[in-house]
């Protein structure tokens, strides 16, 4: 179980970490990569080469107009979750847009902004088809999820 | 290898009616249903309870304050995708947005408004984490699309 | 009189406070709950049931991809106020959306994003047509207001 | 039990039209006007001055800056709900903005954009606080539709 | 030379203050009033009748659905200004639209989001039809603007 | 009275002339340019000088990034009417936000997107400071209008 | 003097049709290719490897989520013009944030939506700083633009 | 090598001031400028025709009804860059529309809202078709932004 975290940028590791810590607390091994599909291109290729045969889901993370989660998708048949990240303008709608607006062909998973935690919920849900276990630890994860709210809720009764 | 296409209502067949027949294609099997998450709950449930053992993804099809997807995701285990569908006003914005900004917890993969293709495309690459001849399929479809391109190309050279 | 508010997250509690508030003070009973559509679906249909026979209002308050209310509306026959709560992205657009934009059958009565004070006046409207002696309340309350109003456009003038 | 329905223009008659089939399918007697917030002000108070203590609900329909239900409900103590139409630009964005956004203390019950039906439904969910035969005749038009859906959907399997 | 500048409330001071402090430099008398069109229809339709007789500009300033200023046009001859303020939401979207969109027969001479300034400027300018003595102060206004902008330019070359 | 109508391009003609044809039946004096701000600013500029002393109104009429009504409003000191005509992208809210957010010291007065007939009665307003019998003829107008909308209103009563 | 004008899809032709017609006019020689930024990558990195050395400019052609200016641009040195695509949903604004929202480090010179002729006329811009030549046409090109204007202009006069 | 850089206000000069210094990385001449397009529209044509003959490129930056960039691009046949500046409010979609959506005839090569780098590198990639030498620069600059990506990328694995 292998999901590689590809970030355009440094700054965005605050909006990915919570999901790196989700997927290795479900035991998935995790490849967390800082690379720009403008600034980077080549060795973006030369990452997903690497990654192709080994690695389950991709995640990919970026802002502004966002290609990276769809310039993974174009060269690679793993499947690829976008996860836009908010920027210092447009809210988030400018990196929302840019990842799942995608053409015909070429689709990208995509979450909320600034939804990191979802993109690894999401990853695991995808390789629960291929590793029935993780079947089991998402519905104890989703049954703690319920508890802490049921336990919100307590507190307002 | 098993999709349910659940739709909103009826009149969203003609958008989610090109992805069933890429699904078929690749020898997958296909369940179409209209359920409504607001109109028939009760049912929608039950629905989910039948597919929930032998299903491997679940396309969620619905437009204006599009919840389908994210209740069905709310209720399963199975990876969800959103597909939101276009209606008579705002655009699409506000089918993307009821189904892609999903809270913690309960991820939902969505795709481009009105991308009905792109949801199965999205659907086959995660079945092929378990059925790998998924992939070589993909990979012939996708020089096939690349071919297309390429004629195109030559006719304006 | 009594209304119920259901939060979908114990983090909304400060956009929902001031309406409770003021509900009271019209000597309406409140319960208040928070449940989320999505992490606790069963319960909420659980609570609902509950609330079913000796409810006059409901008041669902969330945010993001807001499915709260709607989840309720298609699960009861008691009026559903929406609530849209503004989140970290988007501006409340996509709660507002998610909320308002309800397909054929199932309405949500909306109100303004962050709208707490309002939901409750709206909900003590709708209790009036039922309970005459809130209409004078309101009636006084309404006087109130504009007393406040008229003091401010004295200090101005 | 008796809903007035004002429209700002005689051309949003056309949005307006199911909604008031509907009220009248429940025995609901519907009173038709169509005044203008900005071009007869002084005839929309008359109006609502007769309407005060004879009506339990005043939808208003409006496009563009739609002032109309903000401006009834400021003038009246009964619940108003609020229909947005669309006009021919910014897509109902302006309508459903301009109704929804109130500002503290006079709420208006916004529904969808051109959502007719259901300002009809929820103004009859709303006068079922007072007449409970509503609630039953409600649960019957539910299960109506509930029963149209299943029938759509059993075309698909 | 008379100019009313009419709050929807008194947080909306700040962003009326510049204006008002313009007016006075060229000598217009100003009236400044906090008067809502939803918690004081009445009294703001006594104030405008004050109004009629005696004042040439009147400015509306309002947030959210921000309805005064096309209220005010509709109960009076004077032209009237509208200058949209931003809320805690939807970044002044909701103010510019509910004051802009202003249907066939009642315009609003709409300025810019928290645009306090111009439309002092804008009101000067309209009375200067009446008042020519203004044309002269405002092109030795509009001078001093230029020249503070060519003495920012000098400090850059 | 004299209003000049400039539209940055011909094709805009159908959105100005109700407009042109009420500011007739009111006697005004209008002067129909058809010049554009990126195409022929000298010849605009030239069009502003022969107009500064003899024009009371200025309406310009503009789509897209539509910088007339700001580029005329800087190079006069008569009032400047902002008419943003809808183009066949962004829905009008580029045409909006180009022509109302104008920057401090230069306002334009700006009326709904295609909304020419309220840039003509602005403009009469704004000439009725100066010409009293435009007041009148405006309060004819008004009480026509009122008259027709009640005529509409009778016919569903 | 060479540009490329690159399109995303055959089906984009027409908005970039014009645009051609005005580079051939200019005597410039033009190389019209159709490939996808997400189904042709390997192809397209040849095509810009191809390009690199005898052209000039680089017009990028695409829609919704539109990469493919930008992964043409981190692939080049060679000055990229972006002509966002109005597709059937979102009106154009998905593209146009896609195209111009780049991240820092490598620009894309954005034009307006659907602004075929537009990037043309940039190119020939850029150009003009290596061939003199070209500023002539240009100047003779907006004179006969501003002809027409001022022809437009008289038949109003 | 000379590029202009004007700014609507000297308030947008933090937005600017890393362009700048970035073009003077590159040994390009800068001319520093701070002049509105709507308090000095003659000061500006003067410096544009001052710059006519002996500049290569000029951006322009400027907030809200941004026309600065568009009103420059109209009296040169210099390549200008429009720069959007993000203001107080509408999150810098102003501007952005102000600048980019420029109707036929007249281009401005529209960069990301507060994308100052990208401006100048815009402008850089310009003048190299006219100044082989900055190519040469250019690549560096680019390799530099890789490795820096590369560095950042190894601080993850």
């Amino acid at each position: 179980m292998k999901v590689a975290v590809i970030m355009g940028s440094k700054s965005d590791f605050p909006k990915v970490e919570e999901g790196i810590k989700v997927l290795k607390e479900f035991g998935v091994e995790v490849v967390v990569r800082a690379l720009s599909a403008h600034r980077t291109p080549v060795q973006l290729t030369e990452c997903l080469a690497e990654l192709e045969d080994n690695t389950d889901v991709i995640i990919g993370a970026a802002g502004k107009a966002a290609h990276l989660p769809g310039v993974i998708a174009a060269q690679t048949l793993i499947p690829v979750i976008g996860l836009p990240i908010k920027s210092s303008t447009m809210d988030g709608l400018d990196s929302l847009l840019s990842i799942v607006q995608m053409p015909k062909g070429i689709p990208v998973a995509t979450v909320a902004i600034d939804g990191g935690l979802n993109s690894a919920l999401l990853a695991i849900q995808m390789m629960s088809l291929k590793y029935p276990q993780l079947k089991e630890q998402l519905k104890a994860y989703r049954d703690e999820m319920a508890k802490k709210v049921l336990e919100d809720d307590e507190s307002f009764r």
